[in-house]
């Protein structure tokens, strides 16, 4: 078995590659004038199952594309079984169809995936698991909870004064475990979208907060409108601080420089999207061990 | 028989439209805070065929998925036919393997167009027809010359003292068949890659160029860089004027920018890709003759 770092996944593929103590494939690349990728594996994939790292942002589909691009290449050179290690997968909010004609992209851009060739895909806190589980009958499919990896970096942290809190219902499993396992309080906020305006608003929470030490854990931020909210909301409570966890951070850089103006802490995010800017939990060694009991 | 324009092509599926008296679906587009397309088709497509407009320029990526996730969905809505009208095909520059574990681009991107659901494909001026031909069997494949259309918008424009130039061997014959057509006389440039620093350049010409107004003819510009040298080389000819004219203008602004300083008297692409800083070549009469004829 080898591991391939697509253009956008070559830190994380590298802890991959030297916790499990496999080979490397080199990738030369390069963009044209007109910003199309140049790809040339080097090294020797005939007969090897080769693992893929490649996560799906910044440029959603120039990553893809790569991805696919890659994909089917080795299958051309002789690879055996391909695994794709995708920390974030792009196209996935489009799961179901809710009006008529509506491109279901997720489950579109799985069967890409499977054509091109990926026999397996690994994946991180996918937007719909369900719907995720449901696609491309022939891929085979996984998708790890990152919230392990959360615990793990939290609990030499935390002091009595802390408490959990999830941005709404659909994060209510995750936040019940991730404050057990802590042994802190949690709650969970309501959202609603006002009828009149069409917004997203937080109806207000009885939970006492005061001079406590808010840990928010949200799955994904991208425009940031949302989280923001929650924020305001928490910060009337008058807690003593809020950390601001977040697995997917998609949003740009000004939406954590107005948390870090309200007060917020701490900003956190995972790095199934590399970034610079916060501090980041690493997710590498549990995609590791994941590929250690499954393929190794 | 409907036609879809897509995210890219509005402008000129719209021409193509009243042009062969079809009625369009519509397309409802917006982008996410996160840059990912939403895409929903509205109109019914069922039992249809359905001709798709979307060039893949700029955003090669972008353009594509959207196209694949078009595609696939008129399928999954009950299009019978699908015919892709693709004016600028984009990663066919990769079109062989010139080493060891290159990725060839050209013929993958093909196989996903064709299994996507796209049955027919027509392109104007790609990169390699010869290799276009030979990949993804089963798509039918037609790839139109632009030179008719651009023989039509000069014809009406020459005197006697024009004089057509091709940047490259590469370019013989259109230049010779343009000239002919135009009753003018034509000579191509000589281009060579230095053997020390591999840099690109022009042989100088024994062609007489003195008072002539030049109309130099490139297929595709990127940087930009083969063709100022060429322009560089023709001025020392000392001519009345240059006009440029490419086919697939993929180059910024700035290197025609450059040209207009150095002397260039106009600058002239075709819709293939649209832009508005330079004059256009409408396409769109040949691509619907084209449909007329092997589709209605």
């Amino acid at each position: 078995m080898k591991i391939l770092a697509g253009p956008n996944s070559e830190k994380i593929a590298q802890k991959i590659a030297e916790q499990l103590n496999l080979n490397q494939l080199g990738l030369s690349y390069k963009l044209f004038s007109d910003g199309e990728s140049y790809l040339q594996i080097e090294g020797n994939p005939d007969k090897e199952d080769i693992i893929i790292v490649q996560t799906t942002f910044p440029n959603q589909e120039k990553s893809l594309l790569e991805l696919l691009l890659l994909s089917k290449t080795l299958k051309e050179l002789g690879a055996d079984k391909i695994i794709a290690i995708i920390p974030y997968l792009c196209y996935a909010r489009a799961d179901r169809k809710r009006v008529d004609g509506e491109v279901v992209s997720h489950s579109i851009t799985m069967d890409l995936l499977s054509t091109a060739g990926i026999d397996s895909l690994v994946t991180v806190n996918v937007h719909n698991s369900e719907v995720f589980h449901n696609t491309a009958k022939d891929l085979e499919k996984y998708n790890l909870s990152i919230l392990p990896a959360i615990i793990d970096y939290f609990k030499d942290k935390i002091t009595e004064d802390w408490v959990i809190v999830g941005p709404d219902k659909g994060s209510k499993e995750d936040i019940a475990l991730f404050a057990k396992e802590l042994s802190l309080p949690s709650f969970v906020l309501e959202k609603y979208r006002d009828p009149i305006d069409h917004d997203v608003r937080f109806k207000d929470t009885e939970y006492e907060c005061q001079s406590k030490s808010i840990i928010l854990l949200d799955d994904v931020i991208t425009s940031g409108g949302t989280a923001l909210k929650a924020i305001k909301l928490l910060l009337e409570k008058n807690p003593s601080n809020i950390q601001f966890v977040v697995v997917h951070a998609l949003a740009e850089n000004k939406v954590f420089n107005e948390m870090r103006e309200m007060g917020v802490k701490d900003i956190i995010s995972v790095n199934t999207i590399p970034r610079d800017d916060i501090e980041q939990i690493d997710i590498s060694l549990l995609i590791s061990k994941f590929i250690e009991e499954k393929f190794l």
